[in-house]
């Protein structure tokens, strides 16, 4: 038997505990810890839970650590902190900061020989992978992305701030007309908010104003102005019943010609249960991929998964992906 | 200005028409000759056509070869030859022999310093890569490829050689009920034959058996048996108005599980109003890579699509990559 990939995780929430499912699943991996800033308990599968501030002694018990912090502003300093010692893997989304993250990670593990993966998952993360792929293929085209139907969380949270509401969640909800438009190679003009559709579910607080709460949801800058948005009122009950998961999806889309009269569509869908479990499975397999770049190839330095060969990301052999799957 | 990548076609059929037309609509993309065993009157953009017993003549001149041979055999040979002194791509898509045909373009190209990726195109290429992501992201799952509605470029020759037969064309279909199951997350565990329909357009030669021929299409081993089969007879004029296209597509899903009660769905799929200009424009795709991966990065050897990263397949540099599409 080969030397197991010595996995540690960074972070205990609903994408940590993903991760700890999808590595102990993971025949190639072994699981040594869970990192958190606060003393945990205990964790799911029985693996250590580890206060973050011993991680150190950990430098040389494992070899990817998986950051699976709470928030993008976790990753941007802990992930520079944990790339001085330790090969990173990490989920930063957010969108406008990423050419940021990327030069204090590509930094840090020039400088200590380290290497990181960043913005892992599967929006950024595979989904960025597929609009490249189409983007490449068909260069004279146009990607279309659609997110959900799905939860998400930032308006969830948002919706839960609003006085006299109880609980809330919020799914945004790619519209049928414009999903089959660019299906059928017709494509769109349309901007992002006019392609999706915001559905609320709201546990209001007993004697709260309903009609406050819908104003309030539907006039928030940045979250539902310019967005068809429908709020529905429900107990607790049935919130706990219907809404209690954390499904999502998405699509990706290339509509692109190769001569004047010839038209393709490249589609990539997801149709997600638990979107951090997802996540999690996506953090995994890049973790085999940093594993093998690093500790087998010797490359230093930050990363992202338009770096990674898919044939990196399977346990599988190249020999046996090509006469397998090829 | 940065030089351009200079290509070379060999074999001028469909394929070698479709990189034709996506050579020379990729700004950093050059194309330097159009090579064929026939003399060729011209070609259709007005690039020299070269007789290739002058091959070696080019050998400084073109840093990618894109292998169009009409057929696999061709490939088999001509593969290694060329790649004694060019970088090359290649479509080789005889399932059975692609691990035979990448050890002998291995010896050749690591012998004389060259590089070579073989079997590009959507299956194989495209649909392998998703194959493996799935595989590698949801490894407790179930993959499921799906063909058409496209033409079959072989079953429509067998059918083109029975007696009585002026032209036919055969479309391979998935079941709608199939690709439901499969969608929905519950899946199958239906044969291939059984997910799929062959729907049949045939020309009779005047006074033709029908049902002789209907017979002997439904009755073709290795093409017809086990599947559901429709032959429709049509009129000249007919086939030539509905069915002188080159349609394709197809579908890859994964269906998997990240513990016991969440389940996710991974879907690509592509329409492809042409076939042959599809695969051509995933062939120069990859001839960008390859020049990338051996004159840039010295690497010599044989590749497939699961050795290369995304970010080399496209002309925008890294750093635009990761601002604009990650």
């Amino acid at each position: 038997m080969e030397k197991k990939i010595r996995i540690g995780i960074c972070g205990y929430g609903n994408l940590g505990h993903g991760v700890e499912l999808a590595v102990n699943r993971a025949e190639d991996m072994e699981l040594v810890g869970v990192f958190s800033r606060r003393d945990l308990p205990g964790t799911a599968s029985g693996v250590p839970a580890i206060n973050l501030k011993h991680v150190l002694e950990y430098k040389d018990k494992i070899d990817v650590m998986i950051l699976c912090g709470g928030s993008a502003t976790d990753l941007i300093d802990q992930g520079p902190e944990l790339a001085h010692h330790f090969v990173t893997v990490d989920s930063f989304d957010t969108h406008p900061r990423i050419p940021e993250h990327f030069a204090n990670m590509e930094a840090v593990t020039k400088a200590n020989n380290t290497a990181a993966i960043i913005s892992v998952g599967w929006d950024p993360g595979l989904f960025s992978l597929l609009r490249v792929l189409g983007d490449s293929v068909l260069p004279e085209g146009k990607s279309y992305t659609f997110w959900g139907k799905g939860v998400s969380q930032g308006h969830s949270d948002a919706i839960r701030r609003i006085p006299g509401v109880k609980n809330g969640k919020q799914y945004t909800i790619p519209k049928e007309e414009y999903l089959e438009a660019v299906r059928s190679g017709k494509g769109t003009d349309a901007p992002g908010n006019e392609m999706h559709l915001r559905e609320c579910f709201v546990v209001p607080e007993e004697g709260a104003d309903l009609k406050a709460i819908e104003t309030a949801i539907k006039t928030m800058p940045n979250y539902f102005v310019g967005y068809e948005t429908t709020v529905h009122f429900i107990s607790e009950e049935e919130f706990a019943k219907k809404h209690s998961g954390i499904p999502h999806g998405g699509f990706v889309f290339r509509n692109g010609k190769t001569d004047d009269t010839t038209g393709h569509v490249m589609e990539f869908s997801l149709k997600l249960d638990s979107n951090p479990q997802f996540t999690s499975s996506v953090l995994t397999a890049f973790a085999r991929a940093m594993y093998r770049l690093h500790f087998e190839q010797g490359k230093c330095g930050a990363f992202t998964v338009l770096d990674i060969p898919f044939a990196m990301l399977s346990p599988k052999s190249p020999a046996d992906l090509r006469k397998s799957m090829l």
